[in-house]
Parts: C-alpha cells; sequence; structure tokens
C-alpha cells in the first residue's frame, strides 16, 4: 500500500486519530485491506493525510493491541489476519417457551407452595423503601451477608426453632443448594444419608466429592443405633420432619444422635430443618442444634418455602470451631444474594412481617392438610395408614387398597393426578403394611384436594374391584 | 402420679386438647413433671379432668410424638427426659459494626466500582414495575435462569462482545464464584492458569478439585506456546484484560489457543471476559468464544462489575456439547438469583439502559484513566512503563524510581495509600524494566487520583533522595 486512502470528515465530532482508527480497522474488518499486506510508514502516512504524526502512531498503536495490525521490529506494520475474529451477526434464537406442564390434572408436588399466601405488597413495599436507600447497598457487602440480616434470622431461630447462635455464626447464600455444596467438602470423607432420603440433598453432597453411607429411616426418623457401625464422620438428618416419610425424631433418639457426635470432636450433624415452620399439631420440637453441648450441629435453613421459591435466600448456623475454616477456605467469596434483597428480608423479619405471614400460611395449610387427611380417611376407612401428617407440606399415604405402589402410581397418572411413590425416595421404613404414596398438597386448595382425592378413589378401587372380578 | 392436677380454664379459646397439650408441655419444660414418671391411664386422667377420653388422647398424642412422653407397650406413658431439649434464651448478640477501613487515605482497589455511576432510580422503577407483576414469579422459575433474562444476555453478548450463542445455552448464576465453582469438576483434573492471575478464580478453582498448573504471562498475556507441554486439559484465561497486567491477547495468539483446544475434542477454554465492557481506546476486540468453530470455550461473564457489586447476576455460556453433562450433574438445582432480579435486569438490558449506563460509566472511567495515567506521566517522566491502561479499571505503574517492590508498597502504606505490588499476584512477566504496582482507580474520582499520586510522588521520590543522601 502507497498511502492510506482515507480522507477526514470534517463535521466528524470525534479526535483524528479515532476516525483513523475507525476506517483501518473497518477496511480490515471488511477484507478491504488483505491479511499481510504493509501500511505505509507512519512519516509517509502522517503526510499523506495531512496530520500529525502523533495521531497516525496512536492510531496504529491501537490497531497493533488489538490485533488488526502487526508491527515486525525494523520492517514496518502489517495487516493481520483477522478474518476469523469477525463472526458473522446471527439473529438470536426464539425464546423457549414457558416450562409449561398440561399433562396433569392434579399435581401432588412435594416442592410447591402457594404463592398466594405470600403477602407481595408488603415486600414489594419493604423492597421499594430499601430501593430508595439503594446507593449503600450497591457496593460490596459483608461475604457472610448482611449484619442486619444475620441478626434478624439469630433471633428468629432462637425464638422459634431453639437454636442458639451469635449472628456472626450465620453464613447468608442464595439458597440451600448452594451452601450445602459448599459444605459438602468440609464434612470430610464419608457422610450417612437417610434411606429413603432427600433426592436433592442427595445430588448436592456427591456433586461435593463425598461418599454416602445410606442408613435407614423407620416411623421414628433415621436409625441413629446403626450410626456408630457406619464408620460415617458426618451425618445429613432432617430431625423435624423427615424427608419424605414425614417422621418427628423423639427427643431419645436425638440425644443418642448428639452422643454419636459428641464420643469424636471431628464428628459433625447436619441438620437440615427443612419445613419445621409448617407444623400443625403441637408446638415445634426445639432443633437439634439447640440441645447440641458440643458445637457440632451444622443447621441448615431456607426461606424458599416460607417465603416464596423465587426468592433464594438460605442460611447456615455454623459452629464456631469451623468458622475458621469456612473463612479461610472460601475466602474473597462475595454473598450469593444481592444486598437489596437481604435488606428487604431483614426488614421483613424483624417488622414481623415473616411471623405473620407465617401464622397465616400455617392456617391455611392446616385447613389443606385436614381436607386431604379428612379425605382420605372417609375413602379408605381402617385400611388406610397415613404418615408424618403432623408437619410439613406433604404426608405418605398407604390407601391398603391391595394395589402395588406402581399401580398406585400409574393408575394415578392414567388420570392426570401426579404423585410418587414412597420408595421413589429410597426402600421404604420396614413394617410398613402395605405401599405408600408421597402427596404434597402446597399448591391444591381444599376444593382441589376433594376433587383428586375422589379420583384417586375411583382409579384405585374401582379399578382394583375390576380386576377382582377378572 | 394419680392424676393430672390441672383445670380448665373455660375462659380460653383453644380447644381442651390444646390445652392440655400446653400445660402439660409447660410442666415438663419447667422440670415439675420429672423424668420417668408414670402418667395415669388415660381412661382415668379423662374421668379425672372431666373431657373426653379422645381429648386426653390427642394431647398426649403430641406429646408422645415431640418427645415429651414416652409410651411403653402394655405398661403406659411416661414422662420423657426432656431437659437439654430447653435452653435458656439468650439475647442475640449485639451486630457487628459495619466493615469500615479508617486506615486509608486513598484505596486503589481492583475489585472497587464507583456505584454512584448506576442508574440507580431507573432500577428501582422497573424493580417496582417487576414487583407489580410478581405473583407469577414467586414460585420455581427455571433451573437455568429466566428466558427473558437469558434471550436479553444473548443479544448483548453478540451485539456487544461477539459472543455467538443461544440462549439455551446460558445459564444464569448468582455471581461468577458460584457458576466458576460448579464448572471446575467438569474441566477434567488439570487446569492451565495464568502467573500473575486471578487470585479469586484461582482459589475457586482448587476448591473445586481441579490441580492448576500455573503458565507465565507476558506482554501479550498467556505464553499459549507452552500450553501443549503443560499437560492441562482445560485452561482459564482473561484474553481480553488479562489479570492483573491488563495485556489483551493479539489475534495470533487467540487463534494458537483455539488451536491447542480443536487439537483434542475434550479439551476447553474457559475465557473469562472480565471487564472487557471498560475498553477506552478502540473498540473491542470481539471475543475467544465468537472465534471457536468448534465449541470448545466456555465464556464467564457477570454485571457485578458492570451494574453493582452488591447485585449479583453472573452467568455461563456452555458449548452446546457440555449442556447435556452440566444438566445431569446438576439436576434439581434451582436458579441462584432471584426470579423479581432477573427480570428487573432482563428488562434493564432489553430497554438500553444497561448499554447507556454503561456508556456513561465508561466515559467517566476513562476520565479517569486519563487523570490517572497523565499524573504518572508528568511525575516520573521517561522512567515510567504504564501496563494495561487500554481496559478495565486498574493498571500497572512501574514508576521506574529505584526502589524494591516492597519498598513501594510499604512507603505508600506509610503515608496511607493502598496498593498492591505486581508479584502479589504471582511472578510478573520476564523482561519488565523494574517492579511494579497494581492502580485500581474505580472507585477514585480524579480530584483523589491527583492527590494520591502527588503523595505517592513525595514519598517515593523524596525517601529515594534520602535514602540516597544517607
Amino acid at each position: 500500500m502507497e498511502f492510506i486512502p482515507m480522507t477526514f470528515d470534517p463535521a466528524d465530532p470525534r479526535p483524528l486519530y479515532q476516525q483513523l482508527y475507525s476506517w483501518l480497522a473497518g477496511e480490515i474488518t471488511a477484507g478491504h485491506l488483505a491479511a499481510g499486506e504493509k501500511l505505509p510508514s507512519k512519516r509517509s502516512a502522517a503526510a499523506n493525510l495531512g496530520v500529525s504524526l502523533n495521531t497516525v502512531e496512536t492510531a496504529l498503536g491501537m490497531l497493533i493491541a488489538e490485533g488488526y495490525l502487526t508491527s515486525r521490529p525494523r520492517s514496518g506494520v502489517y495487516v493481520a489476519d483477522v478474518s476469523p475474529l469477525i463472526p458473522a451477526p446471527r439473529p438470536a434464537a426464539p425464546l423457549p417457551a414457558a416450562e409449561q406442564d398440561e399433562r396433569w390434572s392434579y399435581r401432588f408436588s412435594t416442592s410447591g407452595v402457594d404463592v398466594s399466601l405470600f403477602p407481595q405488597k408488603i415486600w414489594a413495599r419493604i423492597a421499594r423503601e430499601v430501593n430508595a436507600d439503594a446507593p449503600a447497598l450497591l457496593n460490596h457487602g459483608p461475604a457472610e451477608g448482611e449484619a442486619a440480616l444475620r441478626g434478624a434470622i439469630a433471633d428468629y431461630l432462637l425464638g422459634l426453632r431453639g437454636v442458639r447462635c451469635d449472628p456472626d455464626q450465620i453464613l447468608v447464600g442464595a439458597g440451600m443448594e448452594y451452601l450445602l455444596g459448599l459444605l459438602a467438602p468440609l464434612l470430610g470423607g464419608r457422610v450417612a444419608f437417610e434411606r429413603p432420603g432427600y433426592p436433592k440433598a442427595r445430588r448436592i453432597l456427591e456433586n461435593g466429592g463425598v461418599t454416602l453411607v445410606d442408613l435407614p429411616v423407620d416411623r421414628a426418623g433415621l436409625r441413629v443405633d446403626l450410626l456408630a457401625e457406619s464408620g460415617a464422620t458426618a451425618i445429613y438428618v432432617t430431625p423435624s420432619h423427615q424427608f419424605p416419610t414425614g417422621a418427628t425424631m423423639p427427643v431419645g433418639r436425638r440425644l443418642d444422635l448428639l452422643r454419636w457426635a459428641a464420643a469424636d470432636p471431628v464428628r459433625l450433624i447436619v441438620e437440615d430443618d427443612y419445613d419445621s415452620e409448617f407444623r400443625f399439631d403441637g408446638k415445634p420440637v426445639p432443633s437439634l442444634q439447640g440441645l447440641d453441648p458440643h458445637g457440632q450441629v451444622i443447621y441448615v435453613g431456607t426461606f424458599s418455602r416460607s417465603i416464596a421459591p423465587g426468592i433464594r435466600i438460605g442460611y447456615l448456623v455454623l459452629p464456631r470451631a469451623l468458622l475458621g475454616r469456612w473463612r479461610q477456605r472460601f475466602a474473597g467469596y462475595s454473598c450469593t444474594v444481592s444486598r437489596l434483597e437481604q435488606q428487604t428480608m431483614a426488614r421483613f423479619l424483624a417488622g414481623g412481617h415473616f411471623t405473620r405471614s407465617l401464622n397465616r400460611a400455617r392456617g391455611q395449610y392446616r385447613r389443606r392438610r385436614d381436607a386431604l387427611v379428612g379425605a382420605l380417611r372417609s375413602s379408605f376407612g381402617k385400611d388406610l395408614t397415613l404418615l408424618g401428617a403432623h408437619t410439613g407440606l406433604h404426608l405418605v399415604a398407604l390407601p391398603g387398597v391391595g394395589l402395588t405402589e406402581r399401580e398406585l402410581v400409574e393408575r394415578a397418572a392414567a388420570i392426570s393426578v401426579e404423585l410418587r411413590g414412597l420408595s421413589y425416595y429410597g426402600a421404604p421404613p420396614d413394617g410398613l403394611p402395605g405401599p405408600g404414596v408421597v402427596l404434597g398438597y402446597g399448591t391444591l386448595d381444599e376444593g382441589q384436594i376433594a376433587d383428586a382425592i375422589a379420583l384417586l378413589v375411583k382409579a384405585w378401587k374401582n379399578q382394583g374391584a375390576e380386576a377382582g372380578k377378572m
């Protein structure tokens, strides 16, 4: 190239070096200047273009820095091969349709909750107030979570769950998956796990490199008596509301569990206190954590179900002895929950809105539980066995209609009622009188529950009767 | 115990069984009923109390379920040992004071940004609108992130970074730490890493069980020529703006990097495109991902720095071939970002607010960069060497004043100016003319920059002169 065939536009407000840069980058990108072509010397280019040497040097320097041009010492400046640098734009694919599942008329989901019970207007008002205070909250916050939120959680946990901790033992994170995933490598290699148990926790712990040792569950929860011989150094347990059987672990067994831990100071208990807020009969059993004199219980909690699953705020309460290891391992990690949302939650808790909305939701869910239990009892009478109806948003029903678990599930599916068999979650407890299904009722109102059970009765009894006739 | 010494309060609106339950639980909790004490039979208790058998059975059943009482078959009901069940309430500890650091007059932080540049009012307005649409957003959302947000990110990435992807390749998560932590175990055992490099990414990958192989960086970024013999199966790289040297990897080396990957289909490149939004001179170099014909580049992006660090939204763009493995491993994991915040971000992007606020911030930061470069040049003249001043919110200055790196850092600290030496991040590139310091200027305005550099000049030059006099 003898000279740079560009003319400056006097109307262009940009500095000359930028105009030159843009023009050259555009020509190279468009392929008008071929790879390997040599540019004129900077001096001659400046003379030809009628600009200062500095203008040319600045523009070429930028293009060299970005790979459009190559500078060979004592030789000159050459056009680089940038053809693959420039992808052809293509239109974004259409957005995938929102997940819908029209197959089911009724879904007995164990994970769903009724978000219409959430006081969304109050939450939105508090969020608005927090946003008005926002500038201070836009920058980096404490890695462990906002002090205001950790204080409010500590107060709540002491009052409602008997959890004894200082706010500095609380770590806030974007849901239970995240926190349990961080925790997994700190539990040692071998972790006892309930069978049947919570599939999501199983997956997270396994993804965290842990070897799980399954221990059976009976109608009082995990078989703590089998723990010593399991060789586990830690255990994941749901003592308030075993998933999925709903068993509440009695005090004696809780104390045995703590004694197992106390026998070796490296042992740890992960207490997932899932759904303990939704205890319908009697007052809640205090947490294991509150009984633990030696600081070996890690308490795991979440607001996903008690607030709204779309808002992701969970927390761990770590024993003081673990805090140092945690901070060392995760130094520099940022808190995963937006500060605005943490402050909204803190005010929602401290203002009493959480307790009030929980009481209201608990009343609603109790009515649904009563409707479900009533419909099941009146339909299946004395053949029915129920497990775990006192707490949480699901229960286990053993209808006693002489069908296998698979038949129960498939006949329900045939009339578009979704439910899972108990053994989906692992081998059921010994000594049950028959197969069972897990019925989550968080998303069904009383009318829907009555209709769904009426359908199930037909599917299970009539078909059973027909089968008997054959 | 011969009988239950309780009287019912006719003014108490609660059902009788609940009153009985509460009274017994209270007596047991308070230690008035001793562990091991036998209760009267249900029938005699009902007669004594003047209530139905059902009332007594219900109350005792609750107390048994919760561990206050124990039932021994063919013997009776006994008070359990619940003393450790009842922790003494204690006041919550005072909240820790907000983290403050008064030691420093000026902090050249590489992680800080100026949140006053964020259009907080617009964000708050959009958040309000989203909250008004909330009911649909309170329930579980797609695990990969909101479809609207993933579409908006795909559009943004194509337009500004040349990233070619469909929205279904995008995974939204609560910041880069979280996503890189999930990704780590999918990278194979041996991952090449830049030296000097980004300490946070180093820690996350190591916590994820990866063995890092350090490769040196020169003034054109990672030494890609050393990659083949390193034995790595994957690499973490910052090609647009190497951390901390600020080098932009030229096209030739980018193509070499892609050729290394193409030589073995299991090889993966993690492209952390950190701070590429803040390119001040010339147009941004397109991403590696956009150059990659074989789908071996995983693109990592975050809005933490371009929006506000207090809002945690990051994303991965996964090659299509990895999507299956990802979904299998993380099946059932929920998205870690609140749906309300995802939808706010989606509207902020789609409405053009993000691009506008980015352009405004870029202009502000460019002026600060110019002020910093100008002050450094006029203070240290031809002895000064600068690295990485074109992009990002920090640069590396080699002042050429004849001090060691340690002296530079310590003399700055002595006048309460916080900065880090380049070697803090690992061995600096070969061939630099002297020691350097990393100057992050995101949180300093032009006046503060001028003042801080004036202080540094005194500390470095005068002290150097005094040292010379001795």
